[in-house]
C-alpha cells in the first residue's frame, strides 16, 4: 500500500532548522499504515532533511557546521550569472541532501527518544518549503 | 508494484557531475507507475547522487566544495596499501552517499523546477557508472 | 511485500565504523524477497550509515574526514546545557545522515564488489546501536 501527502512549512532565512516529526506522524496516522517506510523529500534545490536531537544547542551547532561547509560571502560561480546571493545555499543543500526514509513500526516512526526529523532552509530568504511524504507498507 | 532497471552513464575524471533526471524519467515512464517513490543508487564506492540546480555555476561550486571535504593530494591511509591515487575519492563519495529517493506523483518525478538529480564520479579516472533504479508504487 | 527486522551492533567510542553488509544480507535472505529495496536506519541521533570500500585505510581516512567536519574539542552550544561532551557527535551524525536504501536484485544486495554498507558510531562512548531494516519488494 502507498499513501502520500504534502506538508508545507514556513522557514526563515537560512540556515533555518525546524522539527517536522509531529507533522510526519500526523500523515502517518492518517495513512493507517502500521509497518513499512516513510519517505520525506524537500522540493527545491536549497532545502535539505536530516535527523538531530532537536534542542537549541544542537540546532545552533548544526547551523555553524553547515556554514563551514559553504560559507556565505565566499566565492561562488553561481553568482557570476545569477547574482541572487545564494550560491552557498545550493552547495549546502546538495551536500546534506533532500531525501530521508524512516522506518514505520506499529503505526509510529521508529526514531530514537532524542531523535527528530528536521527540514533545513539554506536559502538566503525566507521560504515556504513543500515536503512530499510517501509511506509504503 | 515494483519496477527496476539499470542506467549506464559515462563520467570523466572526478569530481564530474552529470544530470540524470531525463534518464530517470524515462525509466519511470516505462514503469507505468503513477504514484510512489523512485530510488536511485550508484553502484561502486567512488560515486554519489544528490540533487542540484543543474547550471554551470552550481556544478563548479559543488565540485569545489567536494574537493574541500577531501582534497586530492592530501594524506590518505588508503594509498599506503593501494597506491591507486583515489583515497580522496573514497572519502568524498562516503560523505555524500550513493542513494537517493524521489517522490513520484502522476507519473512524474516531484522535483522543484530548478532541481535536477545528479550523479557524481569522484574517482581519479573516467568511469562508466551503473545506476540501479527501483520504483515502488 | 514488506519484511522488517532489527540488527544490534556493538560499536566503540566514535568515530567507530563497522561493516554490516553480512548482517543485512542475512535479513534479506530470511525475507525471501528477490527484487526491490532494502532500507537501513540507525536509531539515535549520534549514528549514521553510508557505503565504503571496507579496508583499514579507507576506514581511517573516513574517520579523519568526519573529525574535520566537526572536531572533538571544538566549541559546541550543545555542551552549554548538557555537558556530556558529545556536541561534535551530534553534528557529524546529522551531516552524514541515519538512512540508506540499497537495491535488491535476485535476492542479493546490488553493491559494487568493493562497496560495503557501514554503520558509524559518532558518540563519545561505546554504544550498542539498533539498525532497523525494512525490505520492500
Amino acid at each position: 500500500m502507498v499513501y502520500y501527502d504534502t506538508i508545507n512549512i514556513g522557514l526563515k532565512i537560512g540556515p533555518d532548522i525546524k522539527d517536522i516529526t509531529g507533522e510526519l506522524e500526523a500523515v502517518l496516522s492518517r495513512s493507517g499504515i502500521e509497518n513499512g517506510v516513510l519517505h520525506a523529500f524537500v522540493v527545491g534545490s536549497t532545502g535539505s532533511v536530516t535527523t538531530i536531537e532537536y534542542e537549541p544547542g544542537v540546532v545552533e551547532d548544526l547551523k555553524a557546521a553547515v556554514e563551514r561547509l559553504a560559507p556565505r560571502g565566499g566565492y561562488y560561480a553561481h553568482e557570476e550569472a545569477w547574482h541572487d546571493g545564494n550560491g552557498h545555499s545550493h552547495v549546502q543543500a546538495a551536500l546534506l541532501g533532500p531525501s530521508i526514509s524512516i522506518p514505520v513500526r506499529n503505526g509510529r516512526l521508529k526514531l530514537g527518544t532524542w531523535q527528530q526529523v528536521v527540514v533545513i532552509n539554506h536559502d538566503n530568504r525566507a521560504r515556504e518549503r513543500a515536503i512530499e511524504v510517501t509511506i509504503t507498507g
